[in-house]
Formats: C-alpha cells, sequence, structure tokens
C-alpha cells in the first residue's frame, strides 16, 4: 500500500501491529477514527495509554489490578479459604462472567512448558504455597486448560503443597450444555463417562437453574 | 464479560467501538498490549493520537494530509493536468498502490446520495469546478464507483464543467484479470462486450507487463 500520508501510513503501521489485525483491516480502523470527533479519538488512545500505564499486578493473587491489591482480593464478601488457580487473566474475566464463584483467584502467569522455556520459576506457583500456608487455605481449585502442560502444572502444583492440609479439586470437564455427543471429543467423552455424577448433582448445576 | 479492573474495562470498551471488533477480539488486543513493553504501547497510542490530532485536508485535492498541501499535489513531478476524482482516501491509495497514475487527484468526501442528505454542497463539486476553470486541467478521470450513486455523482460533474474545455473519461469497468466470463455479473460482461478494445490496447495495459 503507498500512503500519501505519514501521519495515516504510521497509523496503519500501529494498528495492524495487533493480532489478527492486517493492512486492509488497520486502514478501515484508521478511516473510522479519521470521521470521528477529535475528542473521541483521545479517549480511545487515553483508555489504552492509561491502562497500559497504570496497570498493577495484584501483590496477592497477580492478576492484573488498578491497585496493589485487586478488586477481587480486596472484596470482604468473597470466600477467603478458596483459591481458584489459573493460567491468566482471560480465565479470571470467564469465570467472574459466569457469576458462579465466590472465593479468590491465583494467576498464574503461564502454564509449565519446558519447550517454552517456562519453568516453576517463571510463573507464580511458590507465592501460591505461601498463601496456603499462611492464610489458611483450605481448597485450590484448579482450573487449567485440559492440555498436557495444564496437567502437568496442575500436578506440580499439588505435589508443591502435598505437605500443607488443603483440599484440592479441579474443575468438571464434560460434554458442554447442548453439545451434541456425537461431536465429542473420544478423551472428553470418556472422561465423562468415567467421572459420571448422581443425576442429583446434575440437574443442580448452575443453582438449578436449568 | 465481568472486569475486576477498570483500567482494562474501559481499554476493552475503547477497542470494541472499532468498526467490525467485538468484545472477545477488543479483550485479545489488550492483553496483546499488556504483554508489550510500555514505550511500545506508548508509540502505538502516539500514531494514533497525532494521526487524529495533526491531520489536515489538503487545500487543493481535500485528501488527508501531513501539511496544508498534500504530498502527491506538492510533488512537482506529477502530471498537473490530469485530476482523477474519487470519492475518499481509501481509493486514493488503491489507485497510488498500482504505481500507474501520475495525475493528480480531487477528493469528494463521499458521493451524491439524496436518501442519505448527501447533496452537491456536502462534497468537494464546486472547488473541483474551480481548479478546472483556474488551472488549466485538461482531463477529468472519474474512479467512482460502479453504483448508481457512482454513476449520478459523475454525470452531476460532467453537467457542472460541460461549458469549460476539459475532457471526460472514466476508468475502465470490464473483466477483472484472472476472472472467470461465468461468474461475472450481467452488467459487466455486458458493458465489457459493448466496451470491447482493440487486441493493441489490451496487451498494452498495464506498460505491456503482462
Amino acid at each position: 500500500m503507498i500512503f500519501s500520508s505519514k501521519l495515516i501510513e504510521d497509523a496503519v503501521q500501529a494498528f495492524s501491529k495487533l493480532p489478527g489485525i492486517g493492512k486492509k483491516t488497520a486502514l478501515r480502523m484508521v478511516l473510522h477514527l479519521l470521521k470521528q470527533e477529535k475528542d473521541q479519538v483521545a479517549d480511545f488512545t487515553r483508555a489504552i495509554a492509561h491502562m497500559r500505564q497504570d496497570i498493577l499486578f495484584c501483590e496477592q493473587c497477580h492478576n492484573v489490578s488498578d491497585a496493589e491489591v485487586c478488586a477481587i482480593c480486596a472484596n470482604p464478601g468473597r470466600i477467603r479459604t478458596q483459591i481458584c488457580v489459573v493460567e491468566n487473566l482471560r480465565d479470571v474475566i470467564a469465570i467472574e462472567s459466569t457469576q458462579q464463584y465466590n472465593g479468590l483467584y491465583h494467576v498464574l502467569g503461564g502454564i509449565l512448558s519446558p519447550l517454552d522455556g517456562i519453568g516453576p520459576d517463571q510463573i507464580q506457583i511458590s507465592s501460591l504455597r505461601d498463601r496456603v500456608k499462611l492464610q489458611g487455605v483450605e481448597e485450590i481449585i484448579m482450573a487449567l486448560s485440559p492440555t498436557i502442560e495444564g496437567d502437568t502444572t496442575a500436578y506440580y502444583i499439588a505435589r508443591q503443597v502435598a505437605d500443607l492440609p488443603v483440599k484440592l479439586t479441579t474443575i468438571a470437564r464434560g460434554i458442554a450444555f447442548g453439545g451434541e455427543l456425537e461431536y465429542a471429543d473420544e478423551m472428553t467423552l470418556a472422561r465423562s463417562i468415567a467421572k459420571r455424577l448422581p443425576i442429583d448433582n446434575y440437574v443442580n448445576v448452575g443453582g438449578g437453574s436449568r
């Protein structure tokens, strides 16, 4: 693409560095912003600049946070004896959006992956042990991806806290609601048969709402 | 989606106002930027803020411009007696990227569309007449969309400059290179037969490069 304006070219370049955004889409965004009022575009860039500049990591759960302690850890209404272990912020948002969990989180910031050079010291595992030990945590809920790396990480954490009086659980795997059995992969189907639940449990999922 | 951070929420909101960007894609962009260095994100937002804040419209062709006169109009190497009339910046970029046109442009900033309230005074038609009259323009090349609005606009412009000694042309319509005849719409095919060219012309298109 040949631009006759350096300003436009730089803005298109900037957008096209975002994931999944090519030159054409970047140009579409730039043309969109050109049609907006200057103030609106200033609001747009300010929100993003502000976010990256001022974001902190919660000193307790390591989630991204607006303050030294994040809104979840600082909320006195949350159950402080449950910690849900997740890989990243995206997982926290996904679980929070269900409005079914009222404990705390622990954001690892990655999962063990020796091939990518991510070992136990690159992610927040030792600080999880400290929390469990010092804060009287009763249950650790593993909410990690059902991959080899996720399972390895869960297993490693389990070993790290083996000497502490904490219950370990994992989120249920199975056929998704509305999912057709025939389209489920063999692993999931096999696991969901092996870990079958009494009907009572099943109908009470989601507060008995379905 | 429930975010535990206002900073993240605001940034996701900002991105999701862009065309074609939903909440999930916006979150993906925010997470991407969170992984970047602060300086890189500052460069990103600065390029966009700078673009919207400092962009001007060329006082001659009305294209977006970094200065009062755009780089194309200011270039002494361009043929000043040819003006290509386009709807917007996107068309200028498309034509410039072919590197086959060396004249000037006139950016209308829209096309006539009475239903959308766009009449001759909302777009840059009278200034086109002024340019033709004052600057000794010899040829106006219409490069407008092959729609009713585009044709109407071209026709309106033709009438506005009917009393001036200027040649009017339009970009060729026809079957695209590499396009299969059977998939062409009837209008295009009909027009490309009616406006057929001698073989000599055909093989010389694009500087004889094909």
